[in-house]
């Protein structure tokens, strides 16, 4: 049987999503978890929608796994993986799938969201989960500067400079908005692909736009650069969120139709 | 000079706001600051508008602090008690205060939060400030059993047997609402004063409504017995946030007038 499973998990203590030399990754815990409930049974490695950094949360990752004879309901099953798990990494909702559902290349598309907490002190309770600006930042400014990337656009700029060894470097983006609710800043970005650190950097040019150090007019010139060096710092891990991946037409998470 | 503080803090590693023989209190830590910024000063204890328990936190803790001869701002103040505090207490906000100002005496009410997450899965992000209730909930239940809360009553039945020593355990509530977004449920509590584990006895009752095991119109009979066996169970600490306290007949959390 086949499983979609819709992961959320605290970054803080994995290597990100796939184990690395540093660290466990999260894919490894469920896995674990997997062979733990199901002992001698040969399960495929959970197969990702995305990969996320280090220090990178999500509370909507997507992943397959083929559990060959498994005759638990998928509720059943989530409970199971959970009971294995630590309470950092959870199974949020499993649903069987079709043999050709595919959690990478299925997926048309991702919501990251991103904390900033815009105030001289930081609030305890989300000093984990949002990356702390104490100066004042230019909302207006931001907003302004953030209407550039939505689009078709080459985001070699943005991303990591690993990401230089892909194929291409152009992605769409559909929406990259910031919201606000006294100092807390929510950006939401959404598009069918990210770039290694993409989001990270997109949200630090953003910050360094809205601290004036870039001209938000200065964004079109940044993207025509295709050079890291051209933009503005990457934002720390810990404000990071992958937040939703979409699959089919009408970019639902639902499950599988 | 007389100072009114804001502070905020992460429950999970202190006593409550005062320091206990099983740890130490948020009070507790910002003396120790005071005192390493203004050596061989003689600094009044702090004195804060209400106690909390241990484990419960705080966004919107307000106490005043006489420091004599003390020549910095309020915005500096600020600052400089946050360097010398573990990240999981800060002062929010600080104002000059006239010497009249008494932060426990001068509160007029207060608004706690209460969170809960109500899905077979805890969210990993919300898993230190959300109450884990896997079972479905049934929410126009609980508004209706919220319902009979605001007014002025008796609230023995409510709070921990500690309170039985007060010398009254009337109070009078102005708020007390469910908001719903989708597994979050946040409860608005707000009043002129609470008892001793009052918020928690109130939520945890209203989840046993939402659960079927007490009924809505229970809530006027557990009220008028008087005796905390009559309510339900008392809702977990981590849950618990003191948001804002009330100055002023506008019950603003304002700056002094």
């Amino acid at each position: 049987m086949k499983f979609k499973l819709t992961i959320a998990f605290d970054g803080a203590n994995y290597a990100g999503w796939q184990t690395q030399k540093n660290g466990v990754g999260v894919q490894q815990r469920i896995e674990e978890a997997l062979s733990r409930i199901f002992p001698g049974t040969q399960i495929t490695p959970l197969r990702s929608s995305s990969r996320t950094d280090s220090g990178v949360h999500a509370l909507g990752m997507v992943a397959h796994v083929e559990i060959p004879g498994c005759r638990m309901t998928a509720a059943k099953l989530a409970l199971a993986i959970n009971a294995h798990l630590p309470a950092d990494a959870r199974v949020m909702a499993a649903a069987r799938c079709g043999a050709e559902f595919d959690a990478r290349f299925d997926a048309v598309g991702k919501q990251y969201r991103y904390f900033v907490w815009n105030a001289p002190a930081m609030n305890p309770l989300l000093r984990a989960q949002a990356w702390h600006v104490a100066r004042p930042l230019d909302l207006p400014a931001m907003r302004a500067a953030a209407k550039f990337f939505p689009g078709r656009h080459d985001f070699k700029s943005l991303a990591g400079t690993r990401s230089y060894e892909m194929k291409s470097t152009v992605r769409t983006l559909w929406r990259c908005d910031i919201q606000r609710r006294g100092p807390l800043l929510t950006f939401i970005i959404e598009g069918d692909g990210f770039l290694y650190k993409m989001c990270r950097g997109i949200v630090g040019t953003l910050v360094q736009a809205g601290q004036g150090k870039i001209a938000p007019a200065g964004i079109a010139e940044i993207l025509s650069r295709k050079d890291r060096r051209a933009a503005g710092m990457t934002a720390p891990a810990h404000g990071l969120v992958l937040w939703k991946v979409f699959y089919g037409r009408n970019r639902t998470n639902g499950v599988m139709e």
